[in-house]
């Protein structure tokens, strides 16, 4: 009876070879796609990759159909639904009413209450979502190995890693499941799986973006970045979800004040590039080239790069794990480590369980250090319209990652780890395709508030490479 | 022979009896006084009360001479000197060039390299640098005993503490020795003191004013309070060194921005007050009469008073001393507590010592809870043009201050401790006097970047009192 209802009929775009970026969805919109339809259609490619662990739950197939028929009810009673007919996830980290949160450590099983407030905003604009994704046990991790088994891959080519710790976000949008989905960034989770994924991973400036909801790992560095297809299409996501929120002690006061407008530099703006004997590619040369053709672009659309020291961005990035600021993830999951050891992964464990040993002056000390060096970024950055790097020196295959799971996870965060330290925002942007086949990724890199800036160079340099592609 | 130069010949005005607010100085100088002279009589000053331990330190005559002429030269040359004649003192844990810095803890003996910048802005404004102030030691204390031998007293009645840890800067301002000093308040010792000697401190917006040059309590709360006799002197005092510095990582990326105008609310405006039942006077029944004298004054002036919870405020307050929070004194203060124990206060050691037993983990959890409060605060001051408290709820004599020296001190915190961890900016200005002769004051306290309201308030405040008085 349900699936004879109007709403329900199938529509006359071919939906099930769709892409669901957002220009296609809304061409499909137009062309008469039932928005009940295309969320039916994207719980069931949800369905079909149950076995690949993108996602550690979905919401049920009903419950996206009451939610899209009403959607697509109030779009009929003239509501304006600007994000109506997309689709999304969430990492389960964040948590959503009525959806236990895990984290991807089943034991943990927190109660989500009321759940994160990006849910409803996006709702109310009209998006369903789909389900949660895996992750990086705890958003601890670059790579998307620490997780119960299957392990999710990477969306290009299986046998390599899908980045992490937003691991199923990432590749929910790059296997066309969803439209968009949001995940937690403290140290590249929202850039590094976008890279491995060949996706767009905004990560707004720290505050712009509630993170109230989310199982924290550092309220100093936490923040929830968008997934997409396109960089337009993850500004608008974000445009969504920006704003202060009275209740997140951690929410910026100017942040309904931030012009996330896509602004991007004139022709001749300069860009900061690390210097070249700084550039690491840990041998992978098909990773240095796709770098290399990703300057050029950046060149051929006028851009004056500029050679800066990387040093401080460096010692800054080494704050995220090296320092006493670890013992912030020790908030929100010192219960579980103690109580239900058996139940947290061992990699995870590893890098955890140093910050038991940091005495409260250390903490003090790296918080002076983190705000020593936001401020030489500030200054090292000043005249620069981004700093512009690779967002991953390599890409490694599964067993390669799991043959030494601590060093290379760290090596995933050569040019990621430093950002949210510095109190920076950043793109990850797809650049040109490796000669082996997989993604290439720029990470486009400015001070706190530009975010309008990012966007707007990561449009053109994607812009530039679809001509050209 | 220097004696006989023009520059420091004796001045028309009578200058041993002259007052030293901003307005008695000014008036001698248009009346012809001399500021070279006016500089060497507040050191006579200075000198003269070397055995009531106001100082810890002078600047030498020779110095504060070859200074005050270079400023009374540049005047003379046309140059604009807007603090040309005033002179100034600094609490002995701000560094100033040339002149060791012991925090009152003479084993600690720094070297101030190129000290406060603070210094520099108000020399090249013409005003001159007296000396540095005595203080409890490491600016841990609020009542100003916790200092070598002989104490610093109560510069109304001497059997009285003056007030810490600014004790030397407040009480210098008092005895009208220099015409404003500088302290530093992490808990309320830039208002403590000023309300116990019956002066004015104006305690500004957590990073409006470089704390560059200080030796730290806490990086977190730590600022640079101006003590003087009027609300207007400390409020132009405060304009010449608000800015922001970006070689403090604490300072205020806006500070330029705020607006330091006095700003008083409208008649009628609402004015928060602790609910009744939760005002502690701990049996001072002159302080509670003088309070209650003080909010007529405001009801006089035409303001809504309205009681609200002080619970939250508690809470913050308790933080400063009583949670992982104190362990940032360790930062600064951890070699000579472990290398010279014998130099150390047995008070001030018992205060921070606990420090050492907090985790990393700890310092976030205090952290965390201190945005909450700060949020917290916002929320409960929206709609009231400010928060009135007394400033202390009594005035120990140092007899009692001694027989009980860590639970009075504490009582002196009833009201200045959470204004830090709240982001707050406060005003103490004198209030009626007390029936037995001591000094009364208001704390007027607003939210982070309030400060023109603060003293407009103060200054009604001010005003009214000395027109009836």
């Amino acid at each position: 009876m349900i699936l004879a209802s109007p709403q329900a009929r199938p529509a006359l775009t071919d939906l099930d070879a769709l892409p669901f970026d957002f220009a296609s969805v809304r061409a499909a919109l137009a062309d008469g796609a039932d928005p009940v339809a295309l969320a039916l259609e994207a719980h069931r490619r949800a369905a079909a990759v149950a076995g690949d662990s993108v996602f550690t739950a979905l919401v049920p197939e009903g419950t996206v159909r009451a939610r899209a028929e009403e959607a697509a009810a109030r779009a009929r009673a003239g509501d304006a639904l600007p994000l109506l007919g997309l689709t999304f996830a969430v990492k389960d980290n964040i948590h959503v009413a009525g959806m236990t949160t895990t984290s991807n450590c089943p034991v943990l099983a927190l109660d989500p209450g009321a759940g994160s407030p990006l849910i409803g905003v996006l709702e109310r604009a009209g998006a369903v979502l789909i389900g949660k994704n895996t992750m990086d046990q705890f958003a601890t991790g670059l790579n998307g190995t620490r997780s119960p088994e299957p392990l999710c891959r990477n969306a290009v080519n299986p046998a390599y890693i899908p980045g992490g710790s937003s691991s199923g976000s990432a590749v929910a949008v790059a296997r066309d499941v969803v439209s968009f989905s949001l995940g937690s960034d403290t140290g590249g989770s929202g850039r590094v799986p976008a890279a491995c994924n060949g996706v767009v991973g905004l990560k707004p400036t720290l505050g712009l973006v509630s993170t109230q909801g989310l199982v924290y790992n550092s309220r100093f560095l936490d923040c929830v970045p968008v997934f997409t297809k396109r960089v337009a299409d993850a500004a608008e996501i974000l445009r969504a979800i920006a704003g202060f929120d009275p209740v997140d002690p951690w929410s910026r006061r100017d942040a309904d004040a931030i012009d996330l407008t896509s602004t991007p530099p004139d022709a001749g703006a300069r860009i900061a590039v690390p210097r070249r004997d700084q550039l690491r590619f840990f041998g992978d040369a098909a990773a240095e080239a796709a770098h290399d053709a990703n300057l050029g672009t950046l060149r051929a659309l006028g851009f004056d790069l500029v050679e800066i020291d990387f040093a401080t961005f460096e010692e800054a990035g080494r704050l995220v794990f090296q320092s006493a600021l670890v013992a912030e993830r020790l908030v929100d999951y010192g219960e579980v480590f103690a109580n239900r050891p058996e139940g947290v992964h061992p990699a995870v464990r590893a890098s955890i369980e140093p910050g038991l040993a940091y005495s409260a002056r250390d903490a003090f000390e790296a918080i002076y250090r983190m705000r020593e060096l936001a401020r030489a970024a500030e200054i090292a950055l000043a005249g620069f319209a981004a700093l512009v790097t690779p967002t991953v020196p390599t890409i490694f295959t599964i067993d390669e990652l799991l043959a030494e799971p601590m060093a290379r996870n760290t090596v995933m965060g050569t040019y990621t780890y430093y950002v949210n330290p510095m109190n920076l925002c950043a793109a990850s942007v797809p650049g040109a395709r490796r000669a082996d086949g997989l993604p290439s990724a720029i990470s486009v890199v400015g001070l706190a508030a530009a975010d309008g800036r990012i966007i707007g160079l990561a449009e053109r340099f994607e812009k530039r490479l679809t001509e050209a592609g």
